[in-house]
């Protein structure tokens, strides 16, 4: 729209396209709550006030809040393509997220990634993207792709790449390592998100001195003290699993409120539909405390600033009308959301929109070399490392155990609650197969697998014997990724991923359904644990301690090194 | 520096350039004092904690704060150009202004705005510039240039080029000025400077819409609430005349204060020496009730995120070690100043640098077509329009009066303490003069005439007689510009400002003097103004109501017209 036109709208001289009428706006710069009229013309907000409008929508009194803002998250982890994302989270308030594509990045590189953002556009979401700075996140695992710094300053020219993803690589950083080091140069002067649990002391000083602006992944309100104070923008987290919300609360004060937003992370359809998305962090905020005006802005201006999109972020002339009606204060709800001036959404339920076709067509993704897939242990010792599960969390312990073996073959020990588990490289096919035994998912018989195993999302699969472990790799691959329950040859249940084996190209609430089932299959089997397949996906992740698998085999974390199956 | 090298340092394992020993650091983004060590390196901050330096200065418990940005200031009301106005407000505690040339660029346009930049740079303060948007301020005057909005762009790719300064024609955003939008165009993306004196209701809503960003000429904390509400960063003024900080304060809170900064808009030398500069208001601000840390937060990290300055504005790992040290936390007043790392001034005193040679070269500016220049103003009426005066203000009030006369020309009336008052075209030699006269000035006899004179910069003289009036204009003529006391064929003080006709050669310490005596040789004349020569710029300004002149005549500022000398 002409300049010339939209301020002849926002000083009143012609009528608003939408006008909503009676709000209650929360303004997030003087934290006042004012009684007025908001004027929308085309996809932005021309003033406050009293204007005549063409289309009224009278808010009888309703706040009127800025649309929420996820400043971390894979959307891969909701197991929905971004469209799919859009139709979930809009509803929730959400109308801004910035995503960081590094699970589809591990499997597909900048094809993954395109994908992504093409998927992105023309939904009611604004997804912003950060190029992934971590894939692979360790030289211990085969991905599908590698990422080096000329690889992602191709995403710089891209209108929606805001900068550079979450720098895991902490010790990369802090040593100086040269091929991160190009990885920030290439995104100098562009916002760098970090992620540094636990880093301290020095490390986190050099760390901050490389110009990483952001941390999402403290755990005590202590350890965001001291990021903040070295000016790193806080993002509080509340994932399907990683749950720091409450626990960093305290840490929200006059002084620290500015630099603090809030961010997902990985959130399940199921917990992203029970629970909420943004708009849930906001209530636990409220109701823990803080201040609904500051809760508020910690979802909307704080991002907006630290991303730099200074186009939205609070309800002001000019700004995007990206917009949340409510009715609570104090339990902000959406009841209406409006992105870019558009009703999207309207009690729960995104208004149905169209995408242009066609779509992006992916290659398929999950290539197994079956002539190399063996799963057969060799009883070459006694005494087995163990990966111990600790429920609930993502670190594991190593333990050592004595086996059972028959013809020289090592047997799981269901009994004892050890199971096989494996890895199977599935982006190259080079039959690459990782084999090492697992203690604490508790299946008594039967197998699970699943081709999302963060980062690197080859096919990881455990079970009680081997038939089991093969049937439900099986399924895995006849849809091109997915998460399977098998026991003996039977398929109990199943959730196909094809999208990049990570993702569904069904609804939401379908996924939700086929996920629901693939827990209750796998507790069926005898697995004590709320997320049995969220427990697996982390099992072979090299970058957490004790002790992980990978397609490379036994990864002792702490030393960066494989070690043998076999204890000494 | 190489990233390495500065993560190495930041890590500790090698010693840092300047190690601050015992200083008690205040931490703009948590509100903290920290007692720790401050390691630099180079031009940054390495880090906070336990490190070696090779040079290490113990500040026994002193505190540091960042280095003071002032977010508006016109560096000409000084009167001396950026190298020395950099000594003169370094010292203080200023590491970074953002000025806005408008005044040399009313005189010599990007020619003018090109010496600033280039004199800006080499010296120990960042010097940042917003390229002026309403030059001329006026249809009804001649000034040296114009600078449309394909000037403006030109310098849109000037490393010190900020965005666009003051936008002071809020009526032409409001009514959709082509030319006006036009340069709000060529900045789209950047960030744009207001200037909305009293502005509200809906006009307001129409210059928020255009994207300004900022104000700095709120009187009232309702005003600066308004504008906030908006959006708009408010900037606190403490000029020499215009003095806005106590009167604003009430608006600061813990909601609003994060968009809140200070600036100065106009200081001449004698207030930056005796005040101070932005350390001046942050002491103010405290000592009227408002925390420490806020304060020092809104004269530093608060402009660093409105201008995008983020390498600034903090004591933190990776940001320049702009740094401040003083003693006193209800009053910092800085005994060191350091600007990227090195020592720049030491109590009160800017230590000595060298600038590199050629300094650039102005052409002459005062080009005075003697030919047509006469002060006669023949009797064609009785009863004449006065300029009156209202002290301190810089509006004024029309009166009429009847004068006496001899041989067919008007004759002043200093008994009744009526002047004659001449702007005298002085850019181009057009010849053109505008003739009036004035009451309020106080002069019982003799003549003040200036070179600066808001914002065209004509030569505005007024006196009791012609001879003294065209001995002062005689005088500035003679330097290139200046201020000048004159009596009958004596000149009786003068201040050369032979840069533009708006600075001076000379050091602040002498200007200083040299304006000290121009004022009191005023007041010897009879003036009872404190300063008759700022008084004597502003008659000259006809954007500010009701009755001024120009080189066009006298222009009746409300009705925007020029107005007869004579009244019907």
């Amino acid at each position: 729209m002409e300049l010339a036109d939209f301020i002849r709208a926002a000083r009143g001289d012609v009528p608003a396209d939408t006008l909503l009428k009676n709000a209650r706006v929360v303004n997030v710069f003087t934290g006042e709550i004012q009684a007025t009229d908001v004027a929308i013309v085309e996809s932005r907000i021309a003033g406050l006030g009293d204007y005549d409008g063409r289309h009224v929508i009278d808010l009888q009194g309703r706040y009127v809040c800025p649309g929420f803002i996820d400043a971390h998250v894979h959307i891969e982890s909701a197991l929905v393509p971004p469209n799919e994302y859009a139709r979930l989270v809009v509803p929730r308030g959400t109308t801004t997220v910035v995503a960081d594509p590094h699970e589809i990045a591990n499997v597909l590189g900048l094809e993954g990634i395109r994908y992504m953002l093409d998927m992105a556009k023309y939904n009611p979401l604004s997804a912003y993207f950060m190029a992934p700075s971590c894939v692979p996140s360790s030289d211990k695992e085969t991905t599908g792709a590698a990422l080096y710094w000329y690889d992602l300053q191709t995403l710089l020219h891209e209108e929606y790449v805001l900068g550079l993803g979450e720098m895991m690589n902490y010790h990369g950083v802090v040593n100086g390592q040269p091929d991160v080091l190009d990885r920030l140069r290439a995104f100098q002067g562009r916002v760098k998100d970090g992620h540094a649990p636990g880093l301290s002391g020095k490390g986190l000083m050099a760390y901050a001195a490389a110009n990483i602006g952001s941390d999402h992944e403290c755990i005590t309100p202590d350890e965001a003290l001291q990021k903040l104070e070295l000016g790193m923008f806080i993002f509080l987290r509340e994932a399907t699993t990683a749950r720091n919300l409450r626990d960093l609360l305290p840490v929200v004060n006059a002084h620290t409120n500015r630099r603090l937003c809030f961010c997902t992370d990985d959130r399940v359809p199921s917990d992203l539909m029970d629970e909420g998305h943004i708009d849930y962090m906001v209530r636990v905020a409220i109701e823990q405390g803080i201040d609904p005006v500051t809760a508020i802005r910690m979802a909307t201006l704080n991002p907006s600033e630290y991303f730099q999109l200074h186009d939205r972020g609070a309800v002001a002339p000019a700004r995007r009308a990206d917009l949340v009606v409510f009715s609570d204060l104090r339990a902000p709800r959406a009841e209406m959301v409006f992105r870019g001036g558009q009703l999207v959404a309207q009690d729960g339920q995104a208004i149905p929109w169209v995408r242009p076709k066609p779509r992006p067509v992916l290659r398929s993704s999950v290539n197994v070399n079956w002539a190399t897939t063996h799963l057969r242990i060799p009883a070459d010792g006694q005494r087995v490392r163990v990966i111990e599960v600790i429920p609930e969390q993502l670190v594991t312990q190593a333990r050592i155990e004595a086996l059972p073996n028959h013809d020289h073959t090592l047997l799981t020990d269901p009994a004892r609650d050890i199971l096989k588990l494996a890895v199977i490289e599935r982006h190259m096919a080079t039959g690459r197969v990782g084999l090492g035994f697992v203690r604490g998912l508790g299946l008594r018989h039967g197998a699970i697998a699943s081709s999302v195993a963060h980062d690197h999302h080859n096919i990881v699969v455990a079970g009680a014997d081997d038939l089991s472990m093969l049937t439900a790799v099986q399924a895995v691959v006849a849809t091109q990724g997915g998460m399977t329950v098998a026991s003996g040859e039977t398929v109990v249940a199943h959730l196909p991923l094809p999208i990049a084996g990570l993702m569904s190209d069904q609804p939401f609430e379908t996924v939700r359904q086929q996920m629901d089932a693939v827990r209750a299959a796998a507790r069926q089997l005898g697995s004590p644990l709320h997320d049995p397949f969220m427990t697996l996906s982390f099992l072979a992740l090299p970058v957490i301690p004790e002790l992980k698998l990978t397609d490379h085999g036994l990864i002792d974390v702490s030393r960066n090194e494989i070690v043998s199956l076999f204890a000494p």
